[in-house]
């Protein structure tokens, strides 16, 4: 398996992009998927809005850097990788808030219908949504994505949104946006995703798709930083009806006129809120810089294969240790990270952790490995499935040490 | 008025904090009511985070740098400064997600009553009055805050929140928070505060004053870096009732268990959101370090040194010259900061921003002055004062240069 994995990254096309991150020597990291790596283009441009914007420029910083324009700005570079027209992506805010806003903002665009979402989305996306149904008296059905289309055909006709992932966070499963999107419409229902999982992971279409409302992440696959400002999308035939509830500032037509009645901005702008986190907001711009000149079809063929490799891998080493696949094993099934399940997750995942492999797990047994084609080699997955080999059979995560769960797992 | 300003800063108990503050030479900064200075104690947090724990620690800095924690740590910092006691303050999200989120869990707490509001409030604390009011199918009365008492008074039976601000955002007027927190207890209603412009700048005793909810920013007085976090105070009386529409993960009673069904947390944990920003996070908690050792009631005598000195300043050397003083002139109804009416305000802030004495304005007619008494002097004072005066009795803000307005004022 060394000599497949040399062979792979010696054919790697995006091999000198792992230059662009700043690694630790010691670690192969595999959790990209929750944060991603840190870009070397960041600490310049934090240092930077730290002493020369923020500390010298000051308040004259919001002309003379840039700053009032930065959410858009950002937007539009993340709608670059994510298949968005310019002017329907806005930064800011946490995901969260973006999903409360659009949420909301997208059912009152058919009022009276329920909306339909899945009961494994991740969990803040059903908080919101039984929110927002509760503050609008909707209902709020659930199904599975992989039955939402078949619902959608059937009885889809009181349905205002279909809010899902296009990749189960826990396994990794991918699913057809693209048929989804038009099963919604069909029902004349709107489509919104959540594509905390999927922007900067692979090539994601949402104009092409028809799309109608999307949040996602900055921290992840897109190596923001730690909380990075989240996204919006808002497709351009909806930006004039896009009536959202979280009415900042600065989404007003007229900001600066500091009139007492809300006036909405046209375009994206009036998905702006409030003030945006700056400082982790100049870094998720820097951060975005690691994607110059890298097709999303390279990142998503080079995925593959680390995804791909990482399964054969595991079927090779660790048959019989009591693991079983989570992930879909064909390519179209399947979004940038594998999960393997296995009674003693945490402290597997534990012991890996101590040895530098670095993934994390779901309760209750879900080991998750993230794969960020623009930093990893299949050489790191070799060795993070061969240590896994060796903790299982030596049972090197049966220590003391590798039982007791910190706060956040 | 040189000696008197000599004199005043020879006195000064606060003069060593300046040093705190990593302030440009050239520059007399009087827009810490905007945006605050660089505190020193920044920059190496802010470099140890990008570095240390994103770059090295990675995804095991939620554990092993605090991460998971920060938000109401941070918050009880901000607490020891607005009379909060431990366990009642968050930190995270914009200003204007904290103030939807916390006003639309109060009205919810009196339900089938009214808001109340300023018409004077800052725009965003109307626009989320009246879309919580539509939400919720509630009425919005706007009375102006030296108005309110009497209302709620006279009238104040169907009024469910009081939303409020303690100090004009415009005029630097100071309003009577007890009195006004007290009369809406009176009436059955519940206080909800906007301290933008008076954390950090003045002794807030929201636990003395027994208020019920209030919001705050972080990049004003309390220099926290350009769209800082806000905070949300949520009294320990109400936390076991707060029921707050923007359910993001963070706020789970157990997060990591991934329910798909909204159980809060107890306590102000259950105020949390989503991820926060953590590098724009880390550098409030650095910036809060400024207050080691410094009392409110230190911050507050200084301010109104300060404050006191400006108006004089004002009344000697720019009588006769257009002025007009918005600000009150008694101290016990002044926040920290000196608002002037002239009608060629913007051309004037913007000469006196190219000489270096940076304050702002805000439409038509008003030129602000923020005093942060941690870093600023008499001595600036009294500059600010001469050189507005030079402007304006040469006319050099009459030059082209002066009267383009940029895209933020």
């Amino acid at each position: 398996m060394d000599g497949r994995a040399a062979a792979l990254d010696a054919a790697d096309p995006l091999a000198h992009v792992r230059d662009r991150f700043l690694l630790p020597e010691d670690v192969v990291y595999l959790d990209g998927n929750s944060l991603g790596a840190l870009p070397a283009a960041v600490p310049p441009a934090v240092e930077d809005a730290v002493h020369r914007q923020w500390g010298t420029d000051l308040i004259r910083s919001w002309n003379a850097n840039g700053w009032w324009e930065a959410p858009v700005r950002t937007g539009d570079a993340i709608g670059r990788l994510i298949g968005a027209a310019p002017g329907q992506v806005v930064a800011g805010d946490s995901t969260s808030v973006q999903l409360f806003n659009t949420l909301l903002a997208a059912a009152r665009l058919r009022p009276g219908r329920r909306l339909l979402t899945d009961p494994d989305h991740f969990p803040t996306d059903q908080y919101i949504a039984d929110s927002v149904g509760r503050l609008l008296g909707l209902e709020i059905r659930r199904v599975p994505a992989r039955d939402a289309v078949a619902v959608l055909a059937a009885e889809g006709s009181d349905i205002a949104v279909a809010a899902y992932a296009p990749v189960d966070y826990r396994t990794g499963e991918l699913y057809d946006m693209a048929a989804l999107t038009t099963a919604a419409h069909a029902a004349g229902a709107l489509a919104h995703w959540d594509l905390c999982h999927a922007a900067g992971a692979l090539p994601i279409e949402l104009d092409t798709a028809e799309a109608d409302f999307a949040v996602g992440c900055g921290y992840k696959y897109l190596s923001g930083g730690p909380g990075a400002p989240a996204f919006a999308y808002v497709a351009g035939r909806h930006q004039q009806a896009f009536d959202h509830p979280v009415t900042g500032w600065h989404g007003h037509a007229d900001p600066f006129a500091m009139s007492g009645t809300y006036a909405p901005a046209t375009g994206i702008t009036r998905a702006r809120i409030g003030t945006p986190a700056l400082l982790s907001l100049v870094a998720l711009e820097a951060a975005l810089t690691a994607y110059d000149g890298v097709a999303m079809e390279s990142v998503r063929a080079k995925s593959l294969s680390l995804t791909g490799f990482f399964q054969d891998c595991a079927d090779s080493l660790l048959d019989g240790l009591g693991f079983t696949m989570a992930t879909p094993r064909e390519p179209g099934r399947r979004g940038s990270q594998v999960a393997l399940r296995h009674p003693e997750a945490y402290p597997l995942v534990a012991a890996l952790t101590a040895r530098g492999v670095i993934g994390d797990m779901r309760a209750p047994d879900l080991l998750r490995f993230g794969f960020n084609a623009l930093y990893l080699t299949h050489a790191d997955v070799l060795h993070a499935v061969r240590e896994l080999r060796d903790i299982v059979t030596t049972g090197a995560h049966r220590a003391a040490a590798h039982q007791q769960r910190p706060t956040v797992t």
